[in-house]
């Protein structure tokens, strides 16, 4: 038996979790809902870090529940299965983004968009307050095991390179979505703003979509991985002057302070701006209705994740394609020192924490 | 002969013009360009008082070039016509809205975008650096005539009620350029903030092109106005709890401080706010990326007028249905007069200037 159940039919689990905002990682015993008739539960192999856990379990988005275990990139195997489940068995690879549960009735969930529930019972997978089960708080991906429902699990196959596809989930979906909302196809002509985790995630997706693909960054430094992955153009200034291509959509992945507005220069008539990356709440730009009317017939957007129908799509579409994330795998241990250079922007790639190593 | 030839072939015009921002409106004798291959001297007969005419005549968007005689809401005769012309007779009833002419050789200009003229030659009907015309100031509406290229005027059939034409020019074109542009038909969902001149435009064009059409307005003044016009909920709220429906598009006329992001709520996924309405830029509100990303999925966007092949279509959809602005007819001796009453808030309906009187 691959794991414990305890009272009520609960599952024992452990994990990393900080204990309040300044705390370090510690090792946190606790247990998980019951399996459900519907639900599955997945031994974690491998739970990506992404810079929301961090913002999150530091309270900087807002006072967080400790023990707070984070983690939403999530990829593991189906260890038990609930008598109605139908789209796993025991032994399969599954795999969790950011959501666990939702309403299931409203228009969004009913067309697969379960982050945008109306009913406002979007279950997220961390440190969200869980009204399907007694109002408990939930615990992420930091930890070896976790129930969730059937539908809030993707279908991953044996041969997939599972280190690469927990990161997927989350940073995958997030570029993945605006791209497939935006109608990107052969010949489209897209460009990415910023060009970090997210940026190059949205490279890779459009190159294989067919489009022309441009990158705006602060500096050179990456311009020659930006080349290798097909990028046509590579743009260290966003003056309207200096940049002759106009795109059908712009991704902004920016994390920092920018100005939005001189984008909206650079789109097609009727093109659109997609913005996914969050700059820090004081800091964040805006767009002024003026400036809008200025720029006429420029379309502004934000794009949130991705609904689970989508995320299975994009995970498919992935590993066809071969497109990941650069990922460097650590150990529990290694997770605070992760923080740290994610902090300080040392982090290179996409840290994935080894979830079988203690 | 209707008008006079001057030295050069200019043509002899008359007009009311502020000679300084703080200036009353003074009778203006002036000349306009000679009549080219491809231009049509109009005989105006009326002429719209837009409230973008105040803010440019008093300088308050930028240092005006004085004198200055606004007017860009033109409905007159046709008293003359260049060889080439052949869109026009003498005779005939002809338009003019915000635009005299464009380069004609770029992306926008071939698409009847002229408004957005890429090579930067968009010229304004008035207070506008004519480069076609040896860098000499436009002079607008509030004059006996004048002389545009065919291109820049549409057509008016010879029953069109003149002094409703006029506003269309500009009212019209900007409320009718973003429904189209969102592709409302039949059963679509359309809610308008803000109803004013601009609001009521919208509400009558949505109306017939077969959408359900709300209105948002600050007090129930016009309600019984609003339902008469074909509107099915007026509201006084747009709390998102409070208004049940979801829209395809909301178009916001609103010229005063607001807050556009609890309109973003009120949209269906992929739902879009055209914003139209010029609030002072002082006060004028943004929309920060942050709200962007937590009301993902909604879009919008900016609309300026519209090119003047759509201005035509504007017009010819206008007059098929009967769809007019209520208007109240001045002398040019009144216009001081009511640009008092348009910035005291006292104007009723759009002011037509009947420059056939002195």
């Amino acid at each position: 038996m691959q794991y414990k159940i305890l009272e009520n039919n609960r599952i024992a689990s452990k994990g990393y979790a900080m204990l309040s905002k300044d705390a370090k990682f510690t090792p946190f015993e606790f247990s998980r809902h019951a399996i459900g008739d519907n639900d599955i539960l997945i031994k974690i192999l491998y739970a990506g870090i992404c810079h929301s856990d961090i913002h999150t379990a530091r309270s900087e988005w807002g006072e967080a529940t400790y023990p707070c275990v984070p983690g939403h990139e999530i990829a593991g195997e189906v260890i038990a299965v609930g008598k109605n489940v139908s789209k796993f068995k025991v032994g399969d690879y599954a795999g969790v983004g950011c959501m666990v549960n939702s309403c299931g009735e409203c228009d969004a969930c009913k067309r697969s968009q379960e982050q945008f529930c109306e009913n406002g019972k979007t279950i997220f997978t961390y440190n969200s307050c869980d009204v399907f089960h007694g109002n408990e708080n939930t615990y992420g991906g930091y930890s070896n095991n976790i129930v969730v429902s059937e539908k809030f699990a993707v279908c991953v196959p044996k041969d997939a390179p599972m280190e690469k596809v927990a990161p997927l989930l989350c940073a995958g979906i997030t570029t993945y979505s605006p791209l497939k909302f935006s109608n990107i196809k052969e010949g489209s002509s897209v460009a990415v703003a910023g060009f970090g985790g997210l940026g190059m995630m949205a490279v890779k997706y459009a190159v294989k979509m067919g489009a022309k693909v441009s990158v705006f960054a602060r500096n050179e430094n990456k311009k020659a991985d930006a080349l290798a992955m097909g990028v046509s153009s590579f743009y260290t200034s966003c003056d309207k002057n200096a940049v002759k291509e106009r795109f059908d959509l712009i991704i902004s992945t920016i994390p920092t302070p920018y100005n939005p507005a001189i984008y909206l220069d650079l789109l097609k008539f009727g093109g659109e701006m997609a913005i996914v990356g969050l700059p820090p709440h004081e800091v964040a730009p805006s767009i002024s209705v003026i400036t809008f009317v200025h720029k006429a017939g420029k379309k502004v957007y934000g794009s949130l994740i991705g609904g689970i129908a989508e995320t299975q799509e994009m995970l498919d579409f992935s590993l066809k394609h071969g497109i990941y994330p650069e990922t460097e795998l650590i150990t529990p241990q290694e997770i605070d020192k992760a923080y740290e250079n994610l902090t300080s922007g040392k982090a290179k790639f996409r840290y994935v924490i080894d979830m079988t190593k203690e």
